[in-house]
């Protein structure tokens, strides 16, 4: 049974206008389609996620595992913002149901800034579904917890991914940024369907076929809030990946502090 | 007397189209405009320019010097190519009017790919109005005759340039690809009207205020053609840019190539 039966009035809603908005529909993945709503007078839109015809949220309705299963590194992926764009779009983990919902600062869009050589994100950028970066528990190894959203994904595939479609990917390494004083894990994955797919299985492929990437990687968020005024940002592990196996154990801790985060009687749960 | 006066029938008939499409006119730089014409069924558009009205070439109706001229090293540029897109636009040198039209290869239309970690073109393009590189002429320097076209621009300011604007560019820096056997000379410019350009007068500033500018063009030229097969193209000078002084004389040189060009009674003008 999908989270969203424990929804109040706002969602329900929520849930009608979606069933009216076929108009802006796409379909994106085994019966998951998106519907923007919003975004009259200058206000940002919301999409939001529904299966066949059901209301879902990306985050809590999408499984994290994808096709057999864990053992096998493949998850879904739910994608936020397309590479070389710059809007900084996210899955609203405090709104009903979800939506990816263009982030604010101050009132006003937010955008990153395009840091030379990059333009946009230099990936497509997304989040692991079912996951929780949990802000109450000191990572052992980074030494911070977490920022309290799901794991954020860098898909390095050669297509464009379409905000709000889902992906199956193949995780091959990670990166732990240090924002301010949070953990935010960057998962680096691939498409599964991804023409390089078959020859990319860990960290030093990646090095082999994509040359550069990582120290790019590690360069762009170094760097990316320096136009706002920002001081740099830090890195475990002295910005040095950590391996697919590694990566596989950042999500399953991740995916047990989100399974403790829907059960929680707390009142902490957004939905 | 602008150039297009010796036009015969067929630009005659593209004159009285270009007074009809209003519809797509777009107002660019004292007194320019341009319109986009054709491009139905597939076919690509031609970018036809127009002063007060009156059709003109890009090519040989827009002065190179700009402002009070020459010696203060500003000159017109004709975007041709917005930064971060891919599609080749370039002055067509041999159809009647010059328009900006999409290059073609085996029937077709081209697109530059993007070489990691850049995204399409990292400057906005165009080309100096009014200059020749000869390909008749070996450079006494890079030993190599020119490539027929006029002297390509990399215009390096914040904003993305419009395709067919015309700007005023102060003159940095000139770089020497070695394209096959032609020399295709790369100038390096900002507009005059760009935030940046009080403080940018010659090649040693481009490296002060954006470092790595320098190294990241030649890298690109040197591996663009990469994905369709071809070999790293060479650079004269070891890929070391000119100082704004040389990069001067060179735009002299082809603004008297030029002259020659339309003065010559060989036929070999294409207007």
């Amino acid at each position: 049974m999908p989270l969203l039966c424990a929804l109040g009035t706002r969602a329900g809603a929520l849930s009608r206008q979606l069933l009216r908005g076929r108009s802006h529909e796409r379909r994106l993945h085994s019966g998951i389609t998106t519907t923007l709503l919003g975004g009259a007078h200058g206000a940002a839109p919301q999409r939001y996620f529904a299966r066949d015809g059901t209301p879902i949220s990306p985050w809590h309705d999408v499984p994290l595992a994808a096709g057999s299963g864990g053992s096998a590194g493949e998850y879904h992926m739910v994608c936020e913002i397309p590479r070389w764009t710059n809007a900084k779009l996210e899955i609203d983990t405090a709104a009903p149901l979800n939506p990816i919902v263009h982030d604010t600062k101050d009132g006003r869009l937010r955008h990153v800034a395009n840091v030379f050589p990059y333009k946009g994100y230099i990936w497509n950028y997304g989040a692991l579904p079912q996951t929780f970066e949990d802000p109450h528990t000191t990572d052992r190894e980074t030494g911070f917890a977490g920022d309290g959203d799901p794991i954020d994904v860098l898909e390095v595939g050669s297509a464009l991914c379409a905000e709000g479609s889902v992906h199956r990917v193949k995780v091959l390494a990670v990166l732990a940024l240090i924002d301010g004083a949070e953990t935010d894990w960057k998962v680096l994955a691939i498409r599964a369907d991804d023409p390089l797919a078959p020859q990319l299985n860990d960290v030093d492929d990646l090095e082999r076929h994509m040359p550069g990437l990582v120290a790019a990687t590690v360069d762009w968020f170094t760097h990316y809030k320096a136009p706002d005024g920002k001081p740099p940002n830090r890195w475990a592990f002295d910005g040095r990946p950590r391996d697919a196996a590694y990566a596989r154990g950042v999500i399953a801790a991740a995916h047990e502090a989100w399974k403790r985060l829907v059960r929680a009687p707390t009142g902490e749960l957004a939905l």
